[in-house]
């Protein structure tokens, strides 16, 4: 099923508009696309009438064109009957964001089924029901939400659907944004009655601007197969980010009202998705740390779990130490040698005061050349594959270009490296310097822990085991 | 020992200021308490001359006043001098902030116990050495940092002790701040020849202000004990919040190179906070939930694990209910009774949508008084004891009011409420709306299931043991 046609809608009609309440979802939806996307928007409301001086059209059949979408904002009882009308107009997909259908017990679920009918028969795609839809920038965004009351993260490269809207908004779209994380497209699969996983994997996988694939699932009953079929061939092209809801057993009976799904065993479940090489997030936070490393670094699994910590504070070394060994990631030792190496490349006046083993600490004297140097060297041997830089933006030696020099060093390397600034709106220019320069900033260590170990499990799931690496 | 003269230092002296570097550490102090803090403060330098037309004095025994405190920033090898002028000339306190005692080895730790003798024998307090000192407002500030580089969270009422001076600084102070959590008072121990985390917990305790104390440990050796002995007497009184470093053996590597730290045993060190009440933060996030929210509900430990769960997202309730199982806490189910109670008090466009088992999801329709009442009836019954909020600020009915509304019916029923609000700068006021009226917010679903953990665990603690309830 291809859904290109949703994606790059050009001529939407908005269906369950209202003329007395502004805030109805469905005038919501009109007026985000009328002023902000470049898709041609038509209200519809069988009573007609005028929004705005702008024409109501009493049902999709009067609308003067050639309908890609029609967003469906009625009660659950009259879908059926619009999404006739839509079918005999020509209308390519629908997306319900009505509720009122098997998440409701035995009734909805007949409702559904009718509707599924419809749109199979005619061959319109049915994003819904009971969900938010479709962004899809520039061309079309049916989340009926205040845009005032919320924030769009920059079009990007991460594609990303969810089973519940609300995760959708403010696990992603909120979390993207504050983290600076680009999104390609976005949709909320509600109830997924046609388009499920799977049919979103195999769109998602062939858009050229995908670079990573992000999932928010609360159940999966006959699709599961399909999907993780789907993902085996995906994973080795494009890495996957899947976070699952319902692991428990309130959580299961909380889906199963919200969305109908019935959820999967969750170890069962967790086992099929790593088989198939894809990354599990295990918190809210590795949703954002997974997607931002893979929006960076999808190219660039690593090989082993070696990595080197470069701090210029013994505690967050500590502390960066403690979190590797739970993720999987080992810091090596490094020989005499190596550390005599490393002191003669620091400044006088670090040399005789830090610590040279693995995690290294500067100490709050080290200025941007220390970090430069040390990464440097480091990035260069062969056993590490990675490096976490714990920078103090209040040492008063370091500036805002140390972001600008380690940038240099990692193009040179080629190696993934990721760098720890505290979260302080102030410290904005040092985390710039940072992103800009393609090193990936997170505001706690162990965000950034997360974040290798994602490329660390990408490799581990290619077949790049290591003997002597921890799990 | 008494530390009240340590945080309440009314004369300060600062050896080591430099006359030709204004970023020398011994400089940032001193010019930070001669503009921001109530203490008076004396440059010194054996050298003399001036700073910025004031004088510098050669020695402690010129400067014209009683002093409270000596701040030492001398290279390691002058301490013991330094310290035996101040000995000699009465000084009460000593903050040695210079490296290179016993975490740099055999020489090191000679000259380490040759300046404890010192202190000691003259009765004066050592903070240190190798550490950031005492930040005390309004009285006194020792961290040597640029103030414009960082941020100082307001006064309030957690104490905090860390091994770590940048633990302290980016773990506490920054996202303290961030958090909207105040400080009483924070040391930072560094090799903690004297003044350790026991000493620090009975003056901690002993102050008026304190409503919760925050611990970074990195190791202790013979303080164990004492610890631990010492904490039990406080925990029934003041709940005790510890972050453990060092748990890996990489970590317990790097910690011996940094502050001279022994680790113990991760295990038996957890196993000993356990015993004497102490609430172990496992991740650097519960470290700021932990301590937000008991210096909101440090009275108000949880008898039994059974919580309530209120949102306007389906997902947001299954991940709540996922957390909470994880977290050792219970969403009960509702009988059918409470349902229907819950739905009659619903608004008719909420009633037949919402869904009234816990968790609750009042959809995206909620207005501010379905919340209200929703959350009224259910503190209203005796087995629930606390609430998890999740508000979504761009569902159009609920306004910034929300937590003015339900910080009344938290002051009726006296139980704990935690409030989601996603993280946008632009929700502030709704924010606002929940911390003015008593309502701690979060903003991750994981962060609310932490504080909530940390009042049951203070009620298991305190034997609140519970049949049925998990762990």
């Amino acid at each position: 099923m291809d859904l290109s046609v949703v994606f790059e809608s050009k001529n939407v009609a908005v269906i369950g508009v209202s003329t007395s309440n502004p805030f109805h979802p469905a005038n919501i939806i009109y007026n985000k696309n009328y002023y902000s996307t470049e898709c041609c928007v038509f209200a519809v409301n069988p009573k007609g009438g005028e929004l705005e001086r702008r024409q109501v059209y009493r049902s999709v059949a009067e609308v003067p064109a050639k309908l890609d979408m029609a967003v469906v904002a009625v009660k659950a009882h009259y879908v059926p009957a619009v999404a006739r009308e839509c079918a005999a107009a020509g209308v390519k997909s629908l997306v319900v964001i009505s509720g009122g259908f098997a998440e409701m017990g035995e009734a909805g679920h007949a409702l559904q089924d009718e509707l599924v009918g419809i749109c199979s028969e005619a061959g319109m795609a049915l994003i819904g029901p009971n969900c938010f839809g479709v962004y899809s920038p520039p061309y079309v965004d049916t989340f009926f939400l205040p845009p005032e009351r919320t924030v769009l993260p920059r079009k990007g490269d991460i594609a990303v659907a969810s089973q519940s809207g609300a995760f959708l908004v403010d696990q992603v779209m909120t979390n993207f944004y504050e983290a600076g994380i680009g999104i390609s497209v976005a949709v909320s699969m509600g109830n997924k009655a046609m388009v499920d996983e799977e049919v979103l994997l195999e769109n998602f996988a062939a858009r050229s601007d995908t670079r990573c694939i992000c999932f928010y699932i609360e159940g999966m009953d006959q699709g599961v197969r399909r999907f993780i079929e789907a993902a085996r061939e995906v994973t080795p092209r494009i890495p996957i980010v899947a976070y699952l809801g319902g692991k428990s057993e309130r959580g299961q009976a909380a889906a199963k009202s919200h969305t109908a799904a019935l959820a999967a065993n969750h170890e069962m479940m967790a086992g099929a998705l790593k088989q198939s090489g894809i990354l599990e997030a295990t918190t809210e936070a590795e949703v954002t740390s997974f997607c931002k490393i893979l929006s960076f670094y999808h190219h660039r699994p690593l090989r082993s779990c070696d990595i080197a910590v470069i701090s210029s504070s013994g505690g967050h070394g500590v502390l960066a130490s403690d979190l590797a060994e739970g993720a999987g990631l080992r810091l090596p030792q490094f020989s005499e040698h190596v550390q005599e190496d490393l002191r003669m490349l620091a400044e006088p006046s670090v040399r005789d005061i830090a610590s040279f083993a693995n995690p290294i600490d500067l100490t709050g004297s080290a200025t941007d050349q220390d970090f430069e140097r040390t990464l440097d060297y480091l990035l260069g041997h062969d056993h590490i594959e990675a490096a976490l830089v714990l920078t103090l933006p209040y040492t008063p030696m370091m500036t805002s270009f140390v972001g600008t020099r380690l940038g240099q060093v990692v193009k040179k390397h080629d190696k993934p490296v990721v760098a720890y600034v505290p979260d302080l709106a102030k410290y904005g220019m040092v985390l710039e310097g940072f992103e800009l320069n393609g090193i990936p900033v997170v505001h706690s260590i162990e965000e950034g822990v997360q974040m290798l170990k994602a490329l660390r499990l990408l490799g581990l799931y290619a077949g790049g085991g290591q003997p002597g690496c921890p799990r």
